[in-house]
This record gives C-alpha cells, sequence and structure tokens, in this order.
C-alpha cells in the first residue's frame, strides 16, 4: 500500500509538505505541483475519513440552505462555494427542508461528519434545530447568513434591512407615489420586521400615514406565496398605485398575477422587489429591486470561518453589509433596457 | 463518555436497534421514538466519522452537478435530495465549476470522504476526471444523470434526446414553420448529437430541406450563450420563423434578446426550448418546451444507488425515460396562460 512518505520520497520533499499539499494549504506552486506529480504517478490515495480523525480537522465546510429550488439560496451557495474554494476548502451542501422535519438529531448528525465549520442560512428552523446549532457554534465555528444571533456564538454576515427598505420605499414615494401595498413575508424574523419597519419609516418622512390594510403578510417566502398574496391588495379601494415585496420573489408572484389579469406595469401599478436576485431581469418588465452584495457577504463568512478555524476570533463578530437599489422597469418606464448578465456570469 | 449501549439500555433496545436508528433505516415508530428519547435525554453524540471507519458505510450520497447557479442542476438537485431523504440517507452536493480547474485528485478528495455512492452530471468534465470517474465506479455505485458511459460500470437515467427534439420540431412544422432555426449546444456530447438528430429528422419528415446556416453553435449552455448566439440567426435571410434551444437555457436568452429588440413572440418569430425547468413560465410569453420527467428520473437514480449498495445489481442499468411536449405562449399565442405552479410547489 502506498503511503505519504513514498509520495513524499518521489517528489523529493518532506511528509507534511505533501500533507499541505492534501489539505489545500498554500505551498508554492513548484512544490504543489512535484506532489501531485507523485500523487498521480503513485496513484496514492489518501484515506480522508481515517486523516479527518487523526488531524481532526477535515478541510470540509457544511453549508446550509432552507430550500434548493430558490435561485436566492443558490446564489448565496455558490458565493460560498466560491470563496471556500479559493481557500482549498471544500463545500458541502444540506437542505433543510422540509423544515417541519428537520430535527436536532439530523443537525447533529450532519455536525458529526466531521466538518471543520458551518455557514448557515436558518429560514425555518425550529428552536429546537436552533439550539441545538447554538451548541454545535460552541464546539465549531458558525456563520450565519442574514440572522444574528445575540448572546450566542454564532458569528453572522447580514444587511441592514431598515434602511434597505426605506430606500425601495423612497424611491415610489420620490417619484410620486402615494398609496403603497406592502407584501410582509417573515414577520415572525428580525429581517422581517425590520423590512416592515423601513416601510413604516419611509412612508412616515413622506408625510404619508401608515394603513394596516395595505399590508398582506404572505404564507412564505417563496413566488407562489406572492402571487397568493397579491390577489387581497387587489380588494382594497382605492387601489394601492404601487407593491412592495418584502423580498424579491413575492414580488415576482405579485408582477405575475398582474400580468395574468393584464395590469400595466408600472403604468397601473408600479412593483418593487427586495433582496435582488438574478431573476429580477428575466421577467417582464424588469423587476426594480434592493440589492445585497451576495458575493461580498459570502466572501466575508468564508474569511471569518477561516480565521476562525486559525483562533483568531476571540469574540462573535457580527457584520453588517450595505444595500443598493436598482430601478429597473416595473417601477420605473424609462429605466435602462440593458440585459445585465453580470451575476449570471460569476 | 456515553456509549451506544448506554443509549440502548436507557431505551430499553438492543444496541442493534439504535445502530438501525442511527443509519436512518425502517424500524417501528414506537423503536424510534424511545431511542431518540434516549439519545436527546443522554446528549449522545457519535462519532460519525469512526463509525463510517468502522461500518464502511457512511450512510450519506455524493452528488455533483457542474454549476449551482443554473436551475436546471437545482432541480436535479432537489430531485435527488428529496429522493435521499425519504431512504435516510444525507446527500452531500459538490459542484464541479471551474471545469477548467477541477481535477481527478479533487474527485478522489470528494470520494475519499467516504460517501456510498454518486450520482453524477458530468457535463463539461474533462477525460481526466471521467476517466477517475469509471475507476471509482468500479469501487462504489455511481449514477449518472442524462448522458451514458457504454463500457463502464456508471449507471445511467436518461431520455432519448432524438424523439424529444423531434416531437419540439414536429410541433413548429405542424403550426406552418418552414424556416426553423437552431441553436445548438453541447455539440461535443452524446445528448447535443441527439438532439440535433431529432431536429434534423423532423424537418425531413416534414420534407423541408436541411440548412447548414440555420444552425448555429452557442458556446456553453447558459442563458447568455444564447442571448449571443441568436443574433447570428437574425442576420440570416430570408429570417427564420421559429427558433428552438437545444436547451431551455439557451431559448430564454434566444427570447430575451428578441424582446430586447421589440421583435414580437410568437407573431414574428416562435420560440422553442428543450428540457423545460420552472424559468419556462416565469418569462414573458411563457417559454413552449419538452419536458424531461426529473423527479422520476432522480428517484430513479436513488433507487438504482440503493440497490447497488445491497448489491442487488449485477449488470450496469442504463435506463431512458420519455419526454412531454409543453406548449405555451413563445409558440402558440392562443395556448393557456394559467399559471403553472407544480414545479415551485414540490
Amino acid at each position: 500500500m502506498i503511503q505519504l512518505k513514498d509520495v513524499a520520497e518521489l517528489a523529493g520533499v518532506s511528509t507534511g509538505s505533501v500533507s499541505k499539499v492534501l489539505n489545500g494549504y498554500a505551498v508554492s506552486p513548484r512544490m504543489k505541483k512535484s506532489v501531485e506529480l507523485a500523487i498521480a504517478e503513485l496513484n496514492y490515495k489518501p484515506n480522508m475519513v481515517a486523516r479527518s480523525l487523526r488531524t481532526k480537522t477535515s478541510n470540509s465546510i457544511g453549508v446550509m440552505v432552507p430550500y434548493t429550488n430558490d435561485p436566492y439560496f443558490m446564489e448565496f451557495f455558490r458565493g460560498v462555494s466560491i470563496g471556500l474554494s479559493e481557500k482549498g476548502k471544500v463545500p458541502f451542501l444540506f437542505s433543510t427542508e422540509p423544515h417541519d422535519e428537520f430535527s436536532a438529531q439530523k443537525m447533529q448528525q450532519i455536525f458529526m461528519r466531521g466538518v471543520d465549520g458551518l455557514i448557515v442560512s436558518t429560514y425555518g428552523w425550529k428552536d429546537s434545530v436552533l439550539e441545538e446549532l447554538y451548541l454545535i457554534a460552541e464546539k465549531i465555528p458558525v456563520v450565519s447568513y442574514k440572522r444574528s444571533f445575540p448572546g450566542t456564538a454564532i458569528h453572522s454576515v447580514g444587511v441592514d434591512d431598515c434602511s434597505g427598505m426605506f430606500k425601495a420605499v423612497e424611491h415610489l414615494t420620490s417619484i410620486g407615489h402615494r398609496r403603497i401595498g406592502y407584501i410582509a413575508s417573515g414577520l415572525n424574523l428580525d429581517t422581517g420586521q425590520q423590512r416592515l419597519k423601513g416601510y413604516q419609516q419611509a412612508l412616515e418622512q413622506a408625510g404619508i400615514a401608515y394603513e394596516d390594510n395595505l399590508v398582506v403578510e404572505s404564507a412564505a417566502f417563496q413566488i407562489e406565496d406572492g402571487y397568493n398574496a397579491v390577489q387581497q391588495l387587489l380588494k382594497r379601494f382605492p387601489l394601492p398605485s404601487a407593491i412592495v415585496g418584502a423580498n424579491n420573489s413575492v414580488a415576482i408572484g405579485a408582477l405575475k398575477f398582474l400580468e395574468s389579469r393584464n395590469v400595466k406595469i408600472p403604468e397601473d401599478i408600479a412593483v418593487m422587489g427586495y433582496d435582488d436576485e438574478p431573476l429580477s431581469t428575466l421577467v417582464t418588465p424588469k423587476l426594480s429591486s434592493v440589492s445585497v452584495p451576495v458575493y461580498e457577504m459570502t466572501a466575508k463568512a468564508v474569511q471569518i470561518i477561516e480565521d476562525a478555524i486559525l483562533g483568531v476570533h476571540k469574540e462573535t463578530i457580527n457584520i453588517l453589509f450595505p444595500t443598493t437599489l436598482k430601478i429597473r422597469n416595473s417601477t420605473d418606464f424609462s429605466a435602462t433596457a440593458a440585459f445585465e448578465f453580470e451575476r449570471f456570469s460569476r
């Protein structure tokens, strides 16, 4: 059986150097090449499971998302994957759906597969699962995406959702809208509450009275939830002249329902999303939204994990990123019609 | 340290039964509940890595996709995830991008993390990586999605792409189109060649001469590739009255370019996709396409893996599934405008 030392001998380097290459640590390109050639020539197959027991590190990071059929979470995973690959680490993706069956025990199983850290999006998780996450965060680094857990060891990267939604609604009031419907999603979460607060503050700043019956709650965060929720807003009198979705998918659902009823967007009703993703530019008209810097946030999450594994952080890190208003045709008829590829092309 | 036998004692069952529960095997709901309660009460944390060394099974299946930002591959992963979860197995997702850097060595690393099987979509893989896959398939079950590897141990689930594309083009000729442009993608792959063959055979059946200059090759499979490729077809004279994409994303790219040039779809040019996915019903007009039974195929892939792990299969399994024509507004103005949720809602 070929062993690590045989590879080292053929490559003319130390066993420590071979180990570094196998674990993805930075070495000179020349050393990397010699080791890889030696591995290939000897057909050496290190046993990663045995090594992970010995070294106590697996060089892999678990990534958990609530859905795998939502482009929003796939962009997040893609960002994390790119960041981890650049560090020579392997991402493992897990989906926590169906949420109502996802258990603390399953969470433990994933943890015990020996990942060095977790990057998680916890939407829909039950308290019992979150409590397990708090315990895991005492043992390995955990970074939460978009949601912070004060008082626990969980790090987080997020955005200021109140100011982000404020920008969205301020854009609408600045172009003359006074009657603005709001599709609220995730009101049980801090992010959902902050977005509603941003909506209310922007109305207040424009001197518009808040009306309870212009706010409808969607069942969840997906396209069909927005498609269903918007129908309640269309029963209001007078009709709202603009509708904002608390996330991009519910706004797209609203837009699709309005299209099916031949409502002209933005002439009859303007539609605004939040938390921009590639779908925004594929629907007609293109959806105005508020963009969150997914790739900067995921790169930071990866950096926090890496530093934490190396023991750099002595305290819990919580970072908020800024948002950017993206004005497109669903609120502004004259907005540029250029097709945007950048978020697909990465 | 709490051990398996302590859990068994508290639960009043054998250690074998605890092991079954931990490994996700079918046991009575009552036994499952007692074991879970005992695990929770004792805060027992089995070491999965150590167990995987001992039992030689990890109860996890690796899933490899070429992209994570393409809804097509995410539907595939979602199907596999649902299927594996139902069997109590854990899916690990890996992305093989960037393809030009993805190496046989990385493939080995993934294999050596101790998965019991692999379900793979190999688009873009280099020969050196494929050769590594052939070797891995001698050791653990491997099922390929959409591509077969005759003469190797790799199982496959696929569709008859020639007859699928034949249906798409036959639909267009049946409603009067005689000049049909074709955006070819993946001509270096068997699937791409079969689709082109289907296009040619449908023309022949309708008595339409094949013209080389109505076929353009896209750089790759994504939306922007179709957006770019269709521009060549618009330089032909006379213009084609219909355009077919060899996959759904290139067709959506074509549709988006035509929209940006104010071409009326389907009145001026009809657009047809292939390999339907949820985006089809989000673009305007909704895209006609040929649907592949993703969930049936992924369920079958999971079943093949499970049977192969149990040693059921003595030979390589290759299964072809039938396709279904989906007629929507991009080829037929009068097609139903009802919004389709079923593929989002699963």
